[in-house]
């Protein structure tokens, strides 16, 4: 499809030799656009926990491959017994899977692709294995790339006008999974039908994604970019030049509260007092139907360093001081105008009930 | 007063032979607390330019010490001619002016300063002359500390629990001023009367006064101070942590609309609806009746630089990237619960008719 054309490679993908999973560094964006092959456990595992690879779904899509990778590489080694072979894939997938506990998808690749293991270990020998396992890390990345065209599709409908102003936070696009984005999804789609959105950055403190990862993944697909500080949104927002607020979602509560990135929720509440439609864009795997409001979502406290150093390079506050730094916030469901996901657009008052069980977070 | 002990030095001073003026370097703080002697006008120019004194009556104090010290320089320069003493004091005085033409103080004070000079030049001889200007400039700093005890006074009376949590942004304490400041007055009067109140400090964005200086000089004062980005004030007051919002002003029209440091007026909105109480503070000189409404107050758009780099050393944006970088946002006064001055608090709706002429900027 036309929208494909605004991007020159995915964000994670298999190498063409099948031995290695190919990644851009994102600790390095802007500045350099560095391509990496990780080539065992070892290296996958530094790139999810160092954040090289970040992005729930960008996460899973890399362990799923690393999984793959890492197996055909063990089993390749001389000495190698087949009758460790599953214990030697749990050993990796059990691993990866501790480079980052708190990313559900993550953990949700790995548990499918041992399952894929399990129920064909006993019927097939060992290279056939390895190829139905490749064939479904393949298919956790397919299916992200439809779930995000579907999203594309929903949230462009919301985009009626050209040159709308469009604001985001953090980064819900083409780095966070494997080729199209959520929150970034319809913005791209819009793009390539000729619509011309304007689209608005916050640069999203402390980690500044939105300067260093959105930012730059817009400017490169040719969309109209501009960065402010998160602080500025008001102020974009009275002076009429905001017309959507589309955001991604780390988790969505059974009522519609929904966690996203720290500074989502103030955006909600301005977007009220302003008038303005503040869209969730996610897929129904991170609607979580055993968690009952925004009040039953923990909420990570991070590292004082994110705050008190510049991007952990120059210190700005003075040593000792105490400091607040929730990576997440709560933004209550009855400011969110809708919530986009790749089965359609979901209303306030939220009901999630019709979704068959097997989309939902579980 | 018992306030007093708080502070170990005021934030501008002359030295004790009267031939400087002694500040600290502010783009020092908080690492280091560097004691800088300005002897000329060139040096007092230089910084003010350079951001070293700021805060707008720090500024105006600033120049008017730094007026009477070049001016007693040059006296004293061998081939001073006393016919040319009035050009010479006018020349230095338009200098210090062009440091930063839109600080409405620092054209104030010199303006007073240069009143003073023509209304006695022509019954007082030149040494005279010059120690009736240091008194004025004297006289500047003592009514700034007087306005600065009566705004803590006023406050004071709405932080009415010991451990109140009070949000402030930026920085309009004691750096911004001689000595108290105008938002963090009352907090300092609070904790010197054993009400021990919590502060949260935003970090204020672009440029970070809230976590270079007003962190550092509540933590220097003894006071319970917490620090965070600019994006997590929602999450605070969804949390019920925050009691208050205490913040300064750069001009209030009219009507109540208030000018402040961009993110002032997203706070504003988000205190409204977590209902919480918000107030500005600042000296009834801040006060335009000229200006109708928040409409007629032009806000400085700045540098790109101050969002793509981080506090100008490592760049954070990709290259080329458009920039919204407001320095100022207004707050509707409609979301204001009071404006704290010197002369009282008033409350809305806002009527300032009733203070004198002298009172207000004009």
């Amino acid at each position: 499809m036309q929208l494909d054309s605004l991007f020159t490679y995915d964000s994670v993908a298999l190498n063409a030799a099948g031995d290695g999973v190919v990644i851009v560094d994102q600790t390095l964006l802007p500045g350099e656009e560095r391509f990496l092959t990780l080539r065992d456990e070892h290296e996958v595992y530094e790139a999810i926990a160092k954040l090289r690879v970040r992005g729930a779904p960008a996460i899973g899509i890399a362990a799923a491959y690393g999984l793959y990778v890492a197996s055909r590489r063990a089993a390749a080694e001389p000495g190698f017994d087949i009758a460790n072979a599953r214990d030697e894939f749990y050993r990796i997938s059990r691993y990866l899977c501790s480079a980052r506990p708190t990313a559900v998808n993550l953990s949700a690749a790995l548990r499918r692709m041992e399952r894929r293991f399990d129920s064909l270990a006993a019927r097939l020998a060992f290279p056939e294995l390895l190829e139905a396992l490749h064939g479904e890390a393949e298919a956790i990345k397919a299916e992200d790339m439809a779930m995000c065209r579907s999203i594309a599709g929903f949230g462009a409908e919301l985009i009626s006008r050209p040159g709308m102003g469009i604001l985001t936070h953090c980064n819900a696009g083409h780095y966070a999974v494997s080729r199209y984005g959520t929150a970034l999804a319809p913005i791209y789609l819009a793009q390539s039908r000729g619509m011309a959105p304007r689209v608005y950055v916050d640069e999203t403190r402390p980690l500044m994604q939105g300067a260093r990862i959105t930012a730059f993944e817009l400017q490169k697909a040719g969309v109209d970019v501009t960065l402010q500080c998160d602080n500025m949104a008001a102020s974009l927002m009275a002076s009429g030049k905001i017309d959507l607020i589309f955001t991604g979602c780390d988790r969505v509560a059974a009522n519609g509260d929904t966690a996203n990135k720290i500074g989502t929720s103030a955006l909600a509440v301005l977007a009220s007092y302003y008038h303005i439609p503040f869209y969730i864009l996610g897929p129904t795997s991170s609607i979580d139907p055993t968690t009952v409001s925004g009040a039953d979502i923990p909420v990570e406290q991070r590292g004082e360093d994110e705050v008190t150093e510049l991007y952990f390079r120059k210190r700005i506050a003075p040593e000792g001081i105490s400091v607040y730094n929730p990576a997440f916030d709560i933004t209550p469901a009855s400011l969110i105008s809708g919530i986009v996901t790749e089965k359609g657009v979901f209303r306030y008052p939220y009901d999630f009930s019709d979704l068959k069980q097997k989309d939902l977070a579980l």
